[in-house]
């Protein structure tokens, strides 16, 4: 079988090892007769594995002992909404910075919900082509919480330093760049991150949640939507997406094993700036429309001399099995996601690709 | 690999072949390098396992075209909410039928978003041994909606009849017997059900709703969490748990393989009749606390002499690969579900091990 070069915004491409684990033990788990999925969610066998992942993401993030560390049903889309059911009182608002279509659509959804505030945004013409200044930031200083995105999967822009709130707490979408390397959780009140960039696959949310804010959330919302129940019941209230828990487990147990998020890093920023690189040498056919100092290193966006030529160069990369590279429907253009489990080797078969084509066209 | 006689109350077995596929296909989706996990849920090898789910469930119930069937995400559990969230609208009330556990904190979490009724209950000391009759239904004739359970996986009751609820729209949690038969879906206003029982892993819950009754729900609540936002988006507003869904495909082509929901009615009924029969043959021994007509297929539960000796039943049974046999911790006993992939033979394995069981003790 060959392997295609998945270049996909999400879900993507997971650890070859971590599937192959996962093919093996499909149909008897650890010599238990069942698959995994196939096993009670209140069983040893499977509450085993849900407290690895659990325990993985806290070794590997060095998660603080006072925060949480949930898996949750729905992705972050749900997370627009539980995020400020619990934690945005009549009577208060909350701060929203705007890098991107996902922080637009957080802040929509708070509003539906309570009282919200645009802190900042880069907006120009819709478009996002940067991560605003620390001096362009207008915060209350009363805000219930300041919500950002950490990278943003269409612009293709990411926050390389962490915004002064003061003393709201700071919550973060981290969907698109969870755990592309180590960050000091105990910057932020709570984070949330769909698994289906970087750690699993779609279908399970994680978040890590400071104790304390999550002791004073609202609690008259339904049972199911309170972090607080989620955290008292080790996210087992209700039926837990075990497989995908699972495979989570399998991942970051790949990701321990050779060596960590540093070593995550540093395959990311290889990547990265072998991409970037080769857009930057070639300025006359390749246009990088995100400002150098907010470029993502997981979603490499770039614009060709047309959009003629942007559809040849997703079509003959396909052939060549590279997938996943039209930019996304509202922007257009050409959009490379490197997420960790997307081999250098993948990246330097692109950027051969981009060399010959712009020979070529 | 000596399969397990998995007798879980849910997560469940799945069909071997279904899993088999699973397997097969894991590391390389129909031969484009890639697994399904890691293809993007808006590709085009991703939107027909989508289809053909939503499909299969279609045709092996008929669906009416005038309902929408979605794959969402949260469970049963997350449907308790959303469903007063969407259809119980301020000034109206909804009756509740409790009739075991869930039926309870149906009633509940519905409780906490609007007005409720309850329009019966069978509790006697908090435990459920039967289904209401019709003349023991007191139904508000302007309730926004009826809302029962259709089967008990706790104290093992299934409704073998539908209750007559006038003009009201009747709303079921099928949760523990979707699909274990076919059903008059036009009999329902909206039926939801989690997959992790009969039809696929944890993660999904199908929801079949009248397209009219969407139609006029509720629309001042959070986007993710109106029935209106996924059958607006064929169940892809966000992303979808897309490994849950293609098993879901992989189980019900299965099904519809070898004969559709008529064959697993009989192979259902077969398989309840031989276990029941093994109880009532020995009544000093086997207590079923559950009155005859109120008997779930789906879920066995009987008392034996003692804690002691169910106790000793459950470890033994284990030994013999027999899993999945102790009572919800809830209510004690024994408790064998019989989920469509639960094979004859691991019944009848059952049934000769608790004759040879009760002939020792």
């Amino acid at each position: 079988m060959a392997r295609a070069h998945n270049f996909n915004a999400g879900p993507a491409g997971l650890p070859l090892p971590a599937l192959e684990r996962a093919q093996r033990e499909l149909l008897d788990f650890e010599g238990t007769g069942m698959s995994i999925i196939e096993h009670s969610h209140r069983g040893k066998a499977y509450e085993a594995v849900h407290n690895e992942a659990i325990a993985l993401v806290r070794e590997l993030l060095s998660v603080p002992e006072s925060y949480h560390v949930l898996f949750l049903q729905g992705g972050a889309s749900q997370q627009f909404a539980m995020l400020p059911m619990n934690l945005l009182p009549a009577g208060k608002s909350a701060d929203y910075i705007l890098t991107g279509g996902w922080s637009e659509k957080a802040y929509e959804e708070a509003g539906r919900v309570g009282t919200v505030r645009v802190a900042a945004t880069t907006a120009v013409d819709k478009r996002y082509t940067r991560i605003p200044r620390q001096d362009e930031l207008t915060l209350d200083p009363a805000a219930a919480y300041v919500h950002m995105t950490s990278n943003n999967t269409l612009f293709g822009t990411q926050w390389h330093w962490l915004p002064d709130v003061g003393s709201a707490p700071l919550i973060a979408d981290m969907s698109s760049d969870f755990m592309w390397r180590r960050f000091d959780v105990s910057k932020f009140a709570l984070v949330y991150a769909g698994a289906q960039k970087n750690i699993g696959p779609s279908g399970v949310v994680v978040v890590l949640a400071k104790k304390e804010l999550i002791d004073g959330a609202r609690k008259d919302i339904p049972t199911i939507f309170r972090y607080a129940t989620h955290a008292a019941n080790n996210s087992l209230y209700n039926t837990a997406p075990t497989f995908s828990i699972y495979l989570i487990r399998n991942v970051l147990s790949y990701t321990k094993e050779i060596g960590g998020l540093d070593e995550i890093e540093r395959q990311n920023r290889k990547k990265g700036e072998l991409l970037y690189a080769a857009i930057d040498q070639n300025p006359d056919f390749f246009r990088a429309p995100v400002e150098r100092e907010s470029r993502s290193f997981m979603n490499v966006v770039f614009r060709l001399p047309s959009e003629e030529l942007e559809k040849r160069f997703v079509a003959e990369a396909a052939k060549e099995r590279m997938v996943g590279l039209a930019g996304h429907r509202s922007t257009g253009g050409i959009r490379a996601s490197l997420y960790n489990a997307v081999p250098f080797s993948s990246v330097k078969r692109l950027v051969d690709f981009m060399k010959d084509f712009a020979k070529r066209a």
